[in-house]
């Protein structure tokens, strides 16, 4: 509850169009609805600038479909993230106009506010090879989910590092970069040279025995030589994307 | 090099007022000064919007003074950060206009091209407890070393909760948040979720054992439950406020 | 063997009651039946102030089943933890009566002296998300098993941090708190600065790649910024319910 | 600041007592003290049970004096842990009166309001080696600084387990048992085996090299094989002694 | 080759019994059958005192019994470690007389020069827990195979110490002690300080979420408070009995 | 694009043959063909001397037969290596002359320029265990893929040390040996202390618990007291085949 | 306390010798000496089979004096290891007998009952390499003091596998092995292979980055090629003499 | 000691001209000459290419001068790495000639068969930064010490990438590349994706916390996105130098 809401409260004490006993009430109110399994933040687009994402992991299918039927319910749309196959057959079957993405493991309904994809300022996902896919579309969906501008650069790793030399254009375009990767995560610090805007990278768990489940990349990333470079936990899609709406919907 | 200075090389060379062996060795040409042990980027203002700065651990105290005088000679200022004593002492008699800080650890002077400090859009430093102040505060002097604006919250970490809601209009001001924390890395989570602005967490290598030299605040801070939280190296003071200078000097 | 038992079998020597052979049996015995492929301790609940819980896992369903057997024999109940289903399905062709919580993984049955669950000091069970509840569950049955008062908070993590706040009353009534959480395992942190009682950490293996099955969370536990935060092992709900009850059971 | 506060400034307000921007102001005001470098919570005894501790590590001499004089100047006393020997020479010339402990590296002065130590409900601090007293010993003073009671059992290491065995009477008469071990960590699991009241376990550094600065005798501790036994950072005498207050000041 | 064949090729030399090139290819000969696959050393009775023995994980079923057919060619018996039931099946079809044991995973079969099970001198096997079992029948089955003695001492972890302490005849008449245990690995201390022969600890993978799959067990034995235990590879109770059999079949 | 060819087209800018944006576009230009989920990089051949060779894991079967279209359809063959047997079979459909090797995991076509093995310089690939063969063949293949000379010992661990002390003379042929060993990771150190040429050593996956699925063998391997040796990733037979490559390929 | 002890107590008590508190007191009594700071066990030669070992680390140079004059007053010897300097010169002043070995870091005095050392059984220490001195001269300091037979062999590493197997004679003799070696770890493998007595390796904290301080080392040796090789915890030369006295101390 | 030395043994006892006894001493003897602290290999030259390196860690000043002696009394020069400053002191006041490099802490005496350094093939040295130059001196010194050509590029790192790409004569002009960084390990993928040759990367302990001392770079090497880079021992210079000698003196 934000702080003009609260004067309004002490107004209304002061003026005896409440009772103390209804402001306390009031002041232990959260805007949240309690399904028991879960509480559902209503208010935390207000707050936040987004609404809540659900994370399909660990969940039931009735408890993913009863989740999103409750954030419709409230004008709001949706983004499942690590949906299982049943559950994203669910929500089609419920919600047919909702965008369902194997690769990513996501599936997406635009609320009625969601704005309109942005052409101004683009989030460049870059990833490194093909194996990374399923990482950088997380990361593509959350942002169309968002409606914001969304550009990809694939398969453009170090070792052939040509490719991502002629890429100026799509860097210079970018307004923040996403950089998915695995193996030996070297990619970040290669971009970071080469950009001036913030680079968020992304390690993924792909590679041989050592790169153990992304962790090389991770610890790569953490130490990237080009400075200003920041992690996201290991094949966080998701979070990159927040991460980028953040400083894309800075005023 | 940028692809303009290659488009002006190309119509020399068409209008024959430089020949090919010219026009090859400019190619070849880096922008970079050797000084044996080290090469100083002198195009890295130009290119990535900030001057060199420099790593002081590793480096003697006459290689340390050596990369500033060169730094200068070319008006850049200089930022030396994880500097020992004695290198700031040598810095000091070098250059009687730089500003000392023991606890950050840095040597810093301003060029003739370096900004004065924004008082718009500020980095906000939020610090979880005493002992994490050397780190917070080597972000601090990074941020003024390329002129933008810094405000501070220290010691209000999350085992007292209201100190950190007491601070909403710090937090409500800031463009960008750096949280600094050790032990349980909590303190990200909290802030991101009451700001809408990007937050970079910094780890530090402060607490107990098991603490295991900052990897346990590291990897809390890799999983944050507020979505888009980024996260730098341990003790990284600097690289977060890197971080922050890509965000902050967005146009 | 309690120690007025051995002044009780020294007086029958003395008095003659009882031979030195007699006497060196009863030490030597041990209150403990020999299944072949296990050792049931009968005296458990005199001594430890609880019957022996059965660790589903690693046993065949037979093997669970006999043990089972051998308990209510006794005259006690059972509670079998990290059961299969199948374990759970054969237990409960067994025993009509008992109790399945396939969320939890448990299957309990009430012995002859086991207490109603108290009202006055009961264990507050507070969890982070959704994701965690098979522990937070764990918990709950384990603590309803041993007759004591249970109470739930769920989906409270600190991203939103007025979830928590809002819970006073709740908060304020608990004897101890049990709290579950993965990820970033921040949230211990934020209740043990605001309760006096005694706060049980469970990190559970909930989270992205670098959550590292729970070790990120169970090293935020342990390196808590709020002081006597004690810590289980990852997804312990077992374990955190019989600290509570070492507590909870205190004269 | 506590609910009852709140209640009476809202009937201040509803009086006509006082004006909505005072009450404003008070709701914004939090109960601690910045100076600076720190911010001390003066009302940490109100809330939590107990003063703020001071960590000793990290901050200098000079901050160390002045957080102690502040805390005295409003009744408090302190307890300094972690301290290095200048911290604690620099205390002792301030507060003639203060207990300093080497072994433990605690410097401990008693407030007017620390109440006198309990007989009645006491702490069992076990210690498995000789190498293990500074962390017991820490423990010790937080108990004592708190006003608790303490007893003591030192080198009753599992290899010789007639040792602790030996000590059925000062278990008996502990309302909890806090058990300090490096090496194997394997103290607990048998003191756990042998009492009904809480066991708190606390693993050291103590060992050759692959004890690993304390992991291991940490990792046996969390996979006690004894239910219901928790476990605090390593080397934590402090934090076990508080989780012990948490419970020893249960009404 | 023994030291004794080299001398007798050298007389047959000397006495022109042998040409030099006769003795060349001797030296160069060993006494390894190559399969393709595999090769089979047949000296290895001879020169370390035990036949081969088979890792089935990572073969293939053919490969499997084209092995055991060779052994049991040369006269010698088998034991099969880590097989599958599709392996063990394959061996029951070939040699009927094959001894199976699934809670193992082995096959055995005796060969013609397996002497018989000694009485004199025994190892025990001392188990923590019923989740252990297929670690210590493992070592149970090479201890058969190898003609030696055996005794089990099964379910008396150290949360019931008495469990241990009760059995000091079988500890008495043990010529070495096997420990198998997981989750704390405490067992092994107890032991070591309980008997004068030598004690191998075995960690198991069996435990909640940070006994990180043995690993915690394998410190703590390794940190063992009880003089001179060793330890053997997680699970390797293969590993753990051919320790013993160096021990048992000493002169 | 090689110097070579950056001259000529300067050549032609000078000479009027080519316009400014005409040279432009060539310098963007990248000899990579886009396939939306993949970049070909056909210069590969031409630059680092072997073509790309294709990754099968995390690609659909219909991804990898798209690339090894495109491959052939510019006269090279390929290499696809971690195939799944799904991909192998849908290779096979396509080209019917492809090699299968399910041990390896490989599917291979020559191209029109792959030269014939050589039999001068062979690489050794030394093989520890019969369980490590799926690493060694993967060696083999990648080498045969490239055109080069191929020799194997297997089960040649040094356990058994005389198996590979017997065999002098394929050491003393090898230009370069690849040792392939899991476990304790021993026989590239006994391998560099029998030969002057280089030793790749190859980690595998291979062992009992400890063995952390190839960690204990990689570190034993970065360790090895025979000065020299080189290590690759866990498994990754590939790799230590393009290092031999790139040995082998030396003018 | 023996169980014959137990016997004549009960028979005292029938007898009408002893009375039921007498018996209870001996019943409690535990055969240690009480320092405040340590429990000297003054039984354990009786019961384990060697005086109690002093760990210098950790204690105070009065600590350490005055358990060694208790164990001296009853008439037993006393070693110190990991000893300091100072110790070392107090331990010399006090006791001119002593032997010191600034290089095993040990003070070892005889007691009136150790037995001079035997030449029929004797222990092999085999050394890796220069570097591992400190630990096997520890193991070799254990040994005399337990009137054990002793053998070394130094600077055998496998990189010239000719040095160890050249050694036939000395491995032949002896009865047990103990093999240091650091780095890779891989010496115990060849030793494993080369004998049939019992093999015990002690990993040492020698060598390269990568070495992690003996985990490296350790980890090969856990993962032994050549069955029946059990470990010791790093650098433990100690640990290893003391498992090797229980070998060669048995009947 | 080499085949043909046994052949011609046995020529001898065939002959009559030695007899079985005088044979088999030969066979016994090792061309290693014994120090009581470690065992000298002389023929290491013959047999390895390269004489005996001195590892001066652990060794004492007196240890060191000693071994340095036996080798140039052979005839042999040396090389000790990991000297201190006190062992070169040693070294250069016994040999004058000897040359000592304080940052790669070697000390270097060229032997009377040490070739003069190749101009033909060089190994080139890469170095990222500055603070990676003891290790990158380290490889240049023993490449010298074995006669080898050497060429240096310092400070390339992969953030500011136009650096390693400028430099593509001295990338043609290798035989073998060695890469020496820390901090993210990216540097040999780039190069590893320009140069068709041998590359050999060697991971620094140069970086902020999570670099963990070179474990980071280690990691991102093994997974190196470029094919066949193998990796050495984190700071580890001799044994990349050592690696590329193996590949430079092939015939």
């Amino acid at each position: 509850m934000r702080r003009e809401r609260v004067r309004a409260l002490l107004e209304d004490v002061a003026a005896g169009r409440a009772s103390i006993d209804q402001a306390l009430a009031h002041l232990d109110a959260a805007p949240v609805e309690d399904l028991g399994f879960a509480n559902i933040d209503h208010h935390r687009a207000l707050r936040a600038g987004y609404p809540e994402v659900v994370f399909g992991e660990g969940k039931t299918v009735e408890q993913t479909v009863i989740i999103c039927e409750r954030l419709t319910a409230q004008g709001d749309g949706f983004l499942v993230t690590r949906s299982s196959e049943a559950q994203r057959i669910a929500l089609a079957a419920k919600f047919p106009a909702v965008s369902l993405n194997a690769l990513a493991r996501t599936a997406r309904l635009a609320g009625s506010a969601t704005p309109a994809s942005s052409v101004v300022k683009k989030a460049l996902i870059v990833t490194a090879g093909t194996s990374d896919l399923p990482v950088s579309e997380e990361a593509v969906e959350t942002l169309l989910a968002l409606g914001l501008g969304v550009a990809r650069l694939t398969d453009v790793g170090v070792a052939g590092i040509h490719r991502i030399l002629a890429q100026h254009d799509a860097l210079r375009d970018a307004a923040v970069v996403i950089v998915v990767a695995g193996m030996d995560g070297a990619l970040p610090s290669v971009v970071g040279g080469l950009v001036r805007v913030p680079v968020i990278a992304v390690p993924t768990s792909v590679g041989y025995g050592a790169s153990f489940e992304g962790l090389s990349a991770l610890l790569a990333m953490l130490n990237s030589c080009a400075a200003g470079v920041t992690v996201c936990n290991i094949d966080n899609g998701f979070g990159a994307a927040m991460a980028a709406a953040r400083i894309l919907n800075a005023p």
